[in-house]
This record gives structure tokens, C-alpha cells and sequence, in this order.
């Protein structure tokens, strides 16, 4: 059974000393369940993992895992530039999530298939008893590799492969990659601001940072897509492009969207380096120019 | 009254041994409009512009705009590294087409869009009277600049602004640039591999040089994403995308697919350097490749 | 007799309102001559060929080949995305110059050696009895391959291959060309501002645009590179990466130095599009930081 | 007083299980004293600091602060894409080593001057009592930013500034640093291909892998360079450049050269993914190689 629908992945909690701040998890889960995310995608570059020491990054997890509750899928992004560490933070996770992630390491850019093959099936095998996805985002890791070819070779060697999370804009692959082996693997789309463009191509599945903020907009680009209304579908898109582009001008997405939950009640605290933290006055700014745009109305609550 | 629907982008008929053969340009004229084919986009890469001398460039021009009737859209792209070749190429087809495109000069790269509107404004003069396109595709210009910007400078700059030859995969500036002024501008699609992803997105006119070969296939999966048949529409699609990986295989796309016009009758001749040129032979093969697909019953007939 | 030395990247010669002026070319060659340049690369980068009509190439070819003398080399560059075009300026030059050069094909870039060789052999046959260089500028034609694979196959394929005018900083493969078959071929380094380093690697000659302006302190960087006086070939050669730098500031280097010449007496005139053209006041301006560092001295007389 | 001449950047030494083996430690140091190598860059690239566990890192740096000598100056390399990571690393290095270095995060690339000193000065503020250097190598990390104006702002911010590391090919950056505030700060080129391009421009301070294997032929080199031998120090550096090479080719340099190690009694065992391990045999091959290029006679003994 595919996990399907939107995924969120989510911000790292941390206290206003930038420690750990796990607590909110429950509240946080709360908030994503009420809102209609089907899951949780923690521990990604959302969730700053590079910013975090492999003992935060299992602390996350298993305050994820406390929380479980059966309406809410948990992934866990695992990945490392080191293998070791990637297998310890695997075989940690093996009895606490739902399914394990890893991207490629991303100091040493692997330039093979059969390396980054390699690679995951070191790790999967840490958590045989867990789906495992590999995580595509070449912009960031430098990975820049073929996923149908991937998923030829990795579809052999690897038991537990579930499928892809695709952050990429390159749809062709996608495409292929959605219909190989008759759509037998499960490719999350992860690109937030062409959801709509995912549509036709087959996507039912999306792991993304703005499903956090915007679940129920995204809800209804879909229903007018199904319904055929694309003038008003891509009306919202672009509303939701908006909100992307409104926060980074405050100083980069990642960390303005991270300090935007707490307008939803989810205080995330401050934002690691190199990200940006912002005041509280900042965000009524922001939530000005949102209202400007008719956007309040369309994000979680 | 906007240029819509599919426009091919056409290929430079050469004589076998390579000197120019614009005899063949009434047949092809023809052929286009028989496979609805609303417009011509001519000189462009698939039309190896590059590889023209300036006297052959102006003489294509002049071919079409004999043979030019009332159901076929003649848009003559007229860029070059030099602003003076350009303005000579823009004056020459003042009074012959019915719009003139260029693109970003591409050896010194612009990297500003005032550079760039000032190339457009200069060259969009030589044809006061007729439409005028920026073609922009930076994966071969180099000028990656975002498009939204381009216009909001050159829509005040340049009077007779018409739209844009979008040839990237930056989705979210394609619906900015389709929203701009209420949709003012016309923002012609050109990557025809994700045709069907273009669709909710508002794309409503196309310019690519699969539209000389496969037109019918892709008035289908217009119609069924008009239909909501997504399944159907995604299937036609990965067929498309397939006809362009097979040809490429074979020595790359641009050149094999100029030789595959033959078989629909259209000889336009051997490619120039770099591109490939084929024999019969490998025809034949590349169409028993295309049969097994299911893909021939959806060719341009 | 392979030639050596400092050889000048020339300006395209314009009269004020844009237009070839071909009659200052006699005055440049004695300018040149005069600062003990050894020769000349004509319709290259610094000689703006981009922006030039293929009859305008011709005649500055024809114009400096009527002033030629006995002590200034002459090397055209004939290179062209077009293959016929290239073929034509080479045919034309045959009887002309001391040697041609191209660069590869900067639109569809080349990828494989065996086209880059196949392209530089048929031009290179339009001039067989004069020496043929390709002209290795990977920023710019986007054709990035390695220099000594190159020779190894070009050397076998055409008979008047010279060597290769060298515009990259791949020190590496510089080395490796200088040293393949004993040195046989004139590998003439193409980066001026690091001339210096160039020299304990074995470089003999080089071309570049800067040699216009600075020979004199080129030729004093390589004496005392020679005397062992290492700390003040350094200061010198920092010297003239200033002045690179100080006019780049002024708006972009390639236009801005071309207008420079005419504070030698030399008026090249204005700049072609996309490069900038100052007026005289900017020049004092720009002469007066030169003064500051002590560099006004070390310019060409 | 600056540390200069060679400074070998040393591998993780490893069990044969891959497993950390601090126990080499003390034979490692004595070779590389032997050697004249006069000081260690421990925990970077060549280290595979990434594939390391921070615990793991601590322990070599303290395996060899235990081995410390006077005659061998200790550099640690304590970067890390996390802050809190690199803050602790150095924190844990300030009373052990001579120095401390970093590189910029390279998963969230840094595009800002202010960014990357923000991060130099709080792991600088760790180890305020030993000099720091910043470790520029950006075809891994990423962060491509000119090292002048690191300099001009790092040297107001962090009183404990001691250089950069400068492992790039940008020698008109690198002389700059040399040359800013009176050649002040210590710049130790990166870049062991082009040791003897790096002489005249004043370089004095060598950080690089093959200092470990073949510190004599360098000193030669310099010897040579020195008496205004150029010819001889050149073909000494292609021998140099083809060490490189031969090992690279039989799996990529940094595992194979790891291997190589133990051709000299030092035996570093495998290397972590995603690098290569060859067993004995391979290496008997590449000394056959090596020795047909008349190589051995100048490796480290």
C-alpha cells in the first residue's frame, strides 16, 4: 500500500537557544493530520539535517515515533556523505518509522549508477523491513543521474526499494519513471510550485516544505483539475508560487518559512545557520502581503 | 489576433549536396497545413541557422514568404551574434513574414536584461509592423535570464512586442509570463516532451520541431486532457517522448529527424555539420523501432 | 619556423558611426611593430568576429595583409558556427596571411574530439599551405575538451596542423601539450594575466589582448623572470592584472580597452554591441588610476 | 611565524575491517619528518573527513596531537556543514593542534562574502589561541567566492586569521591574497599539479595529497626553479602530473592513492566510500608503470 497524497517535510523544533525542542511534535502532528497531510517526510533539507548532529537527527526521529499516530506516514531521511553514518541512523530508524530516505552524499559527487546504487543498498539494508526511497534533489547533493536508469538497476538489487522522492524538474524522467515496471514504484513529485504541472503526468503522491504551510490550496488546485477548471487551478498555483517568492525576498525560504509556523500556532523556533531567523514583526509583514495577494484564506489552519 | 495551436519549427531542405533546395518548400507548406499546422517557425535551431550563411538565411525567408498562404503563420527568426546581421535579417523580412523572432546573442552571453532589451529593441525596429518574438533558450544562448523581468522592461521599450519563444523548463516563470497584463503577451510553449504538463498550465500555442512530425499525436492528447482522460493523454505523451529518444540514439535529434522527413515525403536533404546525416537504411530500422512502440499510426501522414 | 613572442589580439577598426575603417591598420601594424609585438591575431575575441558580417572579416583580412611587413606574423582567425562560412574565410585568406586559427562551434557545442578534428580539418584544407591553429577557448564556445587528446588525434589528420593558441587556465594540459612529440607543436598561451606563470612551464609564446596596451611590461616581466628577480616579475605582472581589472570595472573590459587604444593614437573607434564605448573624459579618468599605480609608465609607446 | 614549504594533507588510517587505527600515527609522522614534509593537514579531503563519524575526527586529531614533534606543525581540519558540528570540532582541537582550518558548508551553498565569515569567525572564536585558516577548495565545496574580498573583510572580524588554503586554479585571486596588507596572511597553495606555476607568483606554503608520496621530487623541483632550471623542473612536474594520472586511472586518485601508502610501510588500510580499494597485485602493476616513467627514484623513502 503506496503512501500517496501530500507529504509534508517538516521543520527541525528547536528552543529560541537553537537547541532540540521536541516537544512540540505532538502539536506539530496534530496540526498536519488536521490539515489532511498524509505524511512526514522529517530529517530533509527542510529539516535542515546538515545543520544537525547524528544524535539530533535521532532524536527527531524518535520523537516522531512517540507520535505516531496511523493517520500519519513517517519517512525519515537517513542520508549522509558518510556510509557509516548513514547506516547507524538507518538501523536506528528501522523499528520507529514507516519508510527510510537517503539522498547521495553530496561532498564527493557520485557520477555512477552503480555507486549510488551501492550506496542505497547499503543503507536499506540496515531497515530491511522498511520501504526505502531514494531521495533525487541534484541541485543540492550534485547527483545529477538518470532515475529510469536507476530504477533498472536498483529495482533488482534492491528488495525493499519503494520507490523515489523526486525533486527535479526534469518531467521526462519523472514520466518514465512513474510508468516502469507498470507504475509498480512510488515516485513522489517534490516540486512544490508545479504541482499543477504533476497533475496530467500521473502524480499522486508529493513530499514538499510548503505542504506545511498551504495543504488545503494544494487540496484544491487538484479538485478544479479533476473538475477541469484549469483557468481557476492555475490561479491558485501561482498564488502558491507567490507565497514562495514573498517569503524568500525576506531572506531565504527556508529559514523565513520555517519561522512562518508559528503563525499557525507550530513554533519551530530559530532557524540554523546559514538560514535566516526573523522577528515577529517581520512576519505580520509578510502576512500582509499575503493578504494582499487573497492568500490568508488558502493556508493550513 | 495571437498565433495558437502547434507550430513547426522547420528544417533548412537542402539539395543532396548540401547547397540550398527551396523547391521543396510549397510541398512542405502543404504538408504542415494538411497535419494542422498552424505556423512555421523558420531559421531556428531545428532549422540550423547557425550553419546558413546570411545570403542563405534571407533566401529561406524568401521561399516561404512565396509560398505563403492564409492558413499558414510565417514567424522568421532573424538572430545572430552580430546586432548589425540581425537588423539586416529583421529589415529583409519586413515584408515577407508575418513575425520575426530573435534570440539572446550567444557567443559574449548578455547577462542583463537591459543588454537584452536593447539587442530585442534594436532589431524589433528593422520590422515595425510586424509581431515581435524573443526566442529564448539559454541551455544553447546562454542568456538565463528570467523572463518575467524581460517583460516588464521590454513591454514599455519595444512597441510592437508580441510575446516569447519559451524554450526552458522553468515552469514557474512560464506562468508568470503567461499571466503578465492579463495574459497580453503570447508565451509560445517549446518543449514539446512536456506538452501535456504545459496544458493546465494555460499554454495554448507551441512551437517545436516534433509538430513537423507527429502533429495528429499531440491534437490527441490535447484532446484528452480536455477530456480528463489523463491516463490516455500521459500514454501519448511518454510515445512522443520515446520518438525523440529513438531518434536521438541514432546520432542525435536534430539531424536524424531532418532525414525522417522523408519518409513522409518531404526530402529535405542531408544536415550540415555537426548534425548527422543518415541513409535509407537506417530509416527503415529506426521505423520498425517506432512500429513495435505502437507510435507510426500516430505520425503526420 | 614557428613563430614566438608576444602576439596582439587586434581590434575590429570602426569610423565613429560603426562602419569598417580599415584605414588605420597601417598605423596600428607600426604602433605594434614599434612595442615589439611579433604578431598579429586578427578577427578574434578582441576583434569582436561575432559582431562582424563575414565580408567585413574579408576585409579586414585583405587590409592587414596589404600592410603587411616582414617583421609582424599574421594569423587569422576564420572560425564560424558555420562550417561553409569558416570554409570560406579560410579559402579567402590563403593568400593572405602566415596562418589561420579557428575556434569550435559555439552554438551546438562539440563534445567529441573526432568532430572537433573532422571541423578543424576541413577548414584546415582551404589553407593547406598555410600553418593551422585551433583556437582553444573553452568559456566562451562551450566546447571543453582535453588539448592533448586533441593533438593526438589531430596531429594524424591534418597536415598543417601548427599548434594551439591556449585560452583556458588548465595548466595541466597546457604542460602536456607543450610536451607531446618533443614539443613539435606552438602552443601559444592564451591568458595573459597569468603570463608569469606561464614561463617556468616552457611557454614561448602567447597571445592576448592586453598585449596591445602593455608589451613593453610583458617583455620586462619575462627579463627578470629570466634574472632570477622572482619577487619583481610578480609585482609587474600584478601591475597589469590591475590594469585589466580597472578598466573591466569601467564596463567590461573588451570594450572599454578598445577605446583605450586611442590614448596611443591608435582610434579603433567605437565598440559593437553588446560592448561598451566611453568617451574621452572616462579615459583621463581611467589614465589617472593607472597613474596612481605607477603603471602609465609600462604602457606600450 | 607562518608555517611553509610542504604540508601533507594525511589519509584516515584505517583497520582492514575500516575500522579507525590510530596506531600508524606515530610511523606516519616520522616518515613524513623524514621526508622534510613540515607539517599535517589532517581530517580534509584527502582525509575523508566526510566519510567520517565527528567522534572519528576528534580521534585523530588527537592520535596525533599525542605524536606531536616539533619539526611537524599540525593542521585541523574541523569544517563541517553543520555549525554546531564544526563549533565542536574545533572546540575539541584549540589545545591539541597548531592550527585549525575550515571549509564553507557545502550542502547549503554560501553565495555571500558575509555568510562565509559569519561562519569562519564563530568555529575561529573555538581555538581563539591558534591560528586559523580558511579552506578554499570551491570545486567541492561549492561556494565559488573571490578570496580578496574574503580577506578584506575576514581579516577586520577574526583577530585569529592566519590564511587560506588554496586549493583552486584562480592564480590572479591567489596572487592577490599573497600580495594584500604586505603579504600578511599565509597563503598555502592547494593545487600540487601546478606546484611550479605557483613559484614565481611568490607561493611558498604547499598544502596537497601527493606531498605524502613524493615530497622529494617537489624539493627538487624548487631546487631547480631556484637555479633557473626551467626545463628540467618542468619535465620534473609532468612527472609529477603523471603520478597523479596513473593512479587516478585505476579507480580515482584519492582511494588508489590511499593504498599507495603502504609501498612505503605506512599502511592506512582501505578506504570508506565512496572511494577505491585495490589489493596488492594492482599496486605492483602501478609501480610498473611508475618505474617505466622513471618515477620511483623520486618518491618519499
Amino acid at each position: 500500500m503506496k503512501i500517496k497524497n501530500l507529504i509534508a517535510a517538516t521543520y527541525a523544533p528547536l528552543h529560541p537557544d537553537g537547541s532540540l525542542n521536541t516537544s512540540i511534535i505532538s502539536e506539530y502532528s496534530k496540526f498536519l493530520v488536521r490539515n489532511k497531510v498524509a505524511g512526514v517526510f522529517m530529517n530533509g533539507s527542510t529539516g535542515d539535517f546538515v545543520s544537525l548532529s547524528t544524535e539530533e537527527r535521532k532524536e527527531i526521529t524518535t520523537a516522531w515515533s512517540q507520535n505516531k499516530t496511523s493517520d500519519l506516514y513517517l519517512i525519515d531521511h537517513v542520508g549522509d556523505p558518510s556510509l557509516k553514518v548513514s547506516m547507524d541512523l538507518a538501523t536506528h530508524a528501522a523499528d520507529k518509522v514507516d519508510a527510510i530516505a537517503v539522498l547521495a552524499p553530496y561532498y564527493f559527487k557520485l557520477n555512477t549508477i552503480e555507486k549510488l546504487v551501492h550506496y542505497c543498498k547499503e543503507v536499506a539494508a540496515c531497515a530491511p523491513n522498511l520501504p526505502f526511497y531514494y531521495y533525487h534533489i541534484p541541485v543540492l547533493s550534485g547527483a545529477n543521474l538518470n532515475m529510469l536508469d536507476f530504477l533498472k538497476v536498483a529495482s533488482k538489487e534492491i528488495p525493499n526499494l519503494e520507490g523515489i522522492k523526486f525533486t527535479n524538474n526534469n518531467l521526462i524522467d519523472f514520466m518514465h519513471c512513474k510508468h516502469f515496471e507498470d507504475g509498480k514504484f512510488n515516485i513522489l513529485f517534490g516540486f512544490d510550485e508545479i504541482f499543477l504541472a504533476s497533475l496530467p503526468l500521473g502524480a499522486d503522491g508529493w513530499v514538499g516544505s510548503t505542504y506545511n504551510h498551504m495543504a488545503p490550496l494544494y487540496y484544491k488546485i487538484k479538485t478544479l483539475f479533476e473538475a477541469g477548471k484549469m483557468t481557476e487551478a492555475a490561479e491558485l498555483q501561482r498564488k502558491a508560487i507567490r507565497f514562495v517568492e514573498i517569503l524568500d525576498a525576506h531572506g531565504g525560504f527556508n529559514g523565513v518559512a520555517k519561522g512562518f509556523m508559528k503563525t499557525f500556532g507550530i513554533d519551530c523556533g530559530p532557524s540554523r545557520f546559514p538560514h535566516t531567523t526573523l522577528g515577529d514583526d517581520a512576519y505580520n509583514g509578510i502576512k500582509k502581503e499575503l493578504d494582499a495577494l487573497g492568500l490568508l484564506e488558502h493556508l493550513s489552519g
